[in-house]
């Protein structure tokens, strides 16, 4: 949605649409990347730089080394400053041998064996997240499926069926069964008469019947058609003793304490729909590839204190985090890609409305935990590869491992997600305590646990010290008061990231902000 | 469920039981592949067979050869008669270079670049087919995974809104939607309060508001919230322009028109939920892995024309396709795979009520065509990586390939899937014409498909001389009265394959079905 093409595209379409019809501008307009789900319509264009025209990016992220790859395209010089002693910000990956610490000083040696590994932060690419799968295959990130939905993994409610973990397929299968029953009868029975015409109301009891897996009064119970979704007693097999055998459904009223809806709604969440990807290897192999690009531009391990600006350029102040010896950049422009849970602790030298923008978003404080076990039991005994478990308890969900399906080696799952409420109580545990409560809770779930564990990690996002939390968390009220105050262009400064944009904790945010702000500080700059 | 080991194995876990606890119990059960979806459990356990005990096994398809596989193993001498000049039977790929012909002798050229595949047969496997995941991991077949549920592809109906096509994700959102909103206010005008408890009403509507994405008034409208799920109109962007826009929802009337349920019916379908894997690079390297277990077995080119059998022995005749040659194989036991479509016609001396079970099951006749395109512009442009889009035209579907993401290469998609009239519709078509009618059909769904099309191959397994239909079709009333004729064992003859089994086309049918057979094989073979 930049603003120097958008105009021209209009036009073209407008053209090609009087010139060939309907098909040749769907294929137009596809082939641009519209009637796409994006906002994302091709790497910026940006050229012709001001001959020596400088921008300091501040931010080794996602969203600052798109910036700084892309300008430098585009002819200027730019300096990335960055607090850590590596690229690519949240966007990162643990593996054996990898240490971090928490703002306590509380470190943690990661043991997992060779090949496994736990992405602490983003995890996910949904297939509509354009930006980002172009700058994988611009890039070379190599892709693979991230499993999302599976039917076969567990739905698990402290007070729901006893405690026991039951599969997705039973309890979805049996909601969408008791619901088909009641609107059926409740169709029938006239009592919809003023809402649906005579012809709809046949054909809905038509769909209910087929979609709920109604028997011919319209009920839902247990038969081998049900079963044909829900799962077996025994199932299908060959030979001699090949019948299969009806399982039991389960009642609305243990369905409903099950909470199954949530589940069912999550999967079909716009940004949790399949086909979903995750870069083989990890996800810091997208950090990586940028890095391979912009590394030299890099300098690790400053701290910046204070971004002053005036009619002239804009002046950052930074200490080295080994040395401290204090530094100073100065540039024509700047990109500002710093969290704003650091960003509010600085000096920064922009309109008072920014300065609230910035303050005014809080951060979640989301903890995952790795666990990796001698061997892939959910697999071998459980028959599930990939996808979530959900619970009720603090750990939220368990998450199976999307790659080396059927191996025989020690894997590592996600063993905790824990967010909100439950996020700032993990957080205020001692590491080992993290790993006992996953241990803890997941053993609900899979009573394989206690014996096969071998070791876990833990990141809590609000004790990480480079950005004291995990993502924006923009409430409305402060979307409409402070985030055109937020993104808006001051002075020579732009901030980007996914806090500057609408889809917060998403690497597509971070990428879209990144892109929609050079662009207009390319704009700018040619027009300074 | 071999009849020589289950009462061990029960006895087992009551001891276990006993002693351990139901979490012990448990566990037990899941490692000995219980409490899993599966009637498979593990290879079947033959030894000791007779010394100079002899097998002669019909047919190196799957079921044939797990047949000679674990016969072997067990210690009987085993050979296989095969009527074409390669194994696998059904298990097959059609590549560049390769060839296949129908029964009246048209012959196809496969043009597909190296690397693009047609999976003529099976193609998919669902996670709890345990017994080929079983043995996929033995021989050694890299599996990687199937995308079966893609809420980003299309359902399209000629007759449904002005036979566009929708997307699955906005149609489904909208049907639940709309039955959500009339269950709930249903619930709320008191006409169902016979049948739900008060506290499961209250329940129940929280569920719907939740699940439907109703309003505070109970209605499904459009809205920022409902297109976080059917999709925006414009989604959400980066910095200035970020703001995302509602998309319309359809109406009842629309949806009913779509059909959308028989695919939201699909997908719940317990052979058709995820997880699902393929076979990397062509689902018949399972079968090829087979064969280069079993491959010194085979005798190709066998033309099977009687089995004859008394109380020493059974012989089998047969002629060799290419010289004409008439042989005879004398064994002591017979296990026959061939197709119940082929074996029908043979002469077999077997009980008159095995022979009216073998003549009492039709065969379907699917078509598939797999088509070739310059690139993959249903990832390009319309972000669909892998899975279906669904049509009421008669190729049914469009299948997305699974494999080579993102490569800027062209890339074979499944162009029809004709099955009952369809079927027989798209075999009396020549090549030229099934191709011609794939693409009428597929380009309502992708209007680039005329532009982007480079060739393709079909195959019309009514039409193919091994098997003269693609797998068994059972009816209710034909199974109960002929399917224990159809496996019992009949003196030293005993059939095998997915049209003896409770899995009928699905290649788990065939394995399980082979396991029973050779365990009672053997077991009659210990005893006589």
């Amino acid at each position: 949605m930049d603003d120097i093409n958008a105009p021209t595209r209009r036009q073209l379409f407008e053209t090609i649409g009087k010139a060939g019809g309907l098909v040749a501008l769907y294929q137009s307009m596809t082939a641009l990347g519209h009637a796409a789900e994006t906002q994302f319509h091709g790497p910026p264009v940006l050229s012709g730089a001001k001959k020596g025209a400088t921008v300091v990016v501040l931010g080794a992220g996602l969203a600052g080394m798109l910036a700084a790859y892309e300008l430098a395209k585009a002819g200027y010089k730019v300096q990335i400053l960055e607090y850590q002693t590596r690229a690519g910000g949240r966007n990162y990956t643990l593996r054996g041998g990898d240490s971090h610490t928490e703002i306590d000083g509380t470190t943690q040696q990661v043991g997992f064996a060779p090949g496994n590994y736990l992405n602490p932060g983003p995890w996910r690419i949904p297939h509509h997240h354009r930006t980002l799968l172009h700058y994988c295959k611009a890039l070379g990130v190599a892709l693979e499926p991230f499993i999302q939905l599976n039917h076969n993994a567990y739905i698990h409610n402290t007070d729901a069926l006893g405690g026991k973990p039951i599969r997705y397929k039973e309890l979805a299968t049996d909601f969408k069964g008791h619901i088909s029953e009641l609107l059926g009868k409740s169709l029938n029975q006239g009592a919809l008469d003023d809402k649906v015409t005579a012809e709809d109301k046949e054909r809905l009891i038509d769909a209910l019947r087929n979609w709920g897996v109604l028997d011919k009064k319209l009920s839902y119970a247990s038969s081998l058609k049900v079963s044909g979704q829900r799962g077996y007693d025994v199932p299908p097999g060959g030979g001699v003793t090949g019948a299969p055998t009806a399982s039991q459904i389960d009642s609305l009223h243990d369905v409903l304490d099950s909470k199954v809806w949530n589940t069912m709604s999550f999967y079909f969440t716009y940004v949790m729909q399949t086909t979903m990807f995750q870069p083989v290897g990890g996800i810091d192999m997208i950090g990586k590839a940028f890095a391979r690009e912009v590394g030299q531009m890099i300098t690790y391990n400053a701290r910046v204190s204070k971004i002053a600006q005036n009619d002239q350029g804009v002046e950052i102040t930074y200490a080295d985090n080994s040395t401290g010896i204090v530094g100073t950049v100065k540039a024509d422009w700047c990109v500002c890609t710093i969290p704003l849970s650091v960003l509010g602790q600085l000096d920064v030298q922009v309109s008072d409305a920014k300065v609230a923008a910035i303050k005014a978003v809080p951060y979640s404080g989301m903890v995952k935990t790795g666990l990796e076990f001698k061997r892939r039991f959910w697999e071998e005994d459980e028959s599930i590869y990939g996808g979530h478990s959900f619970t009720d308890q603090p750990i939220s969900l368990i998450s199976y491992p999307n790659f080396d399906f059927f191996k025989k080696s020690p894997a590592v799952l996600l063993g905790a997600f824990a967010s909100g409420a439950a996020g700032y109580q993990f957080a205020g545990m001692t590491p080992e305590q993290r790993i006992e409560a996953a241990l803890a809770q997941g053993e609900k779930i899979h009573p394989q646990y206690r014996q096969e564990f071998m070791n876990g990690t833990s990141v809590a996002w609000s004790r990480v010290p480079w950005t004291l939390g995990c993502c924006a968390q923009w409430s409305e009220d402060a979307r409409k008061q402070h985030y055109q105050n937020l993104v808006s262009m001051d002075g020579r400064v732009v901030l980007a990231g996914e806090h500057a944009s609408y889809y917060g904790c998403w690497m597509e945010g971070a990428m879209l902000s990144s892109i929609d702000a050079i662009t207009r500080l390319h704009k700018r700059a040619l027009e300074a």
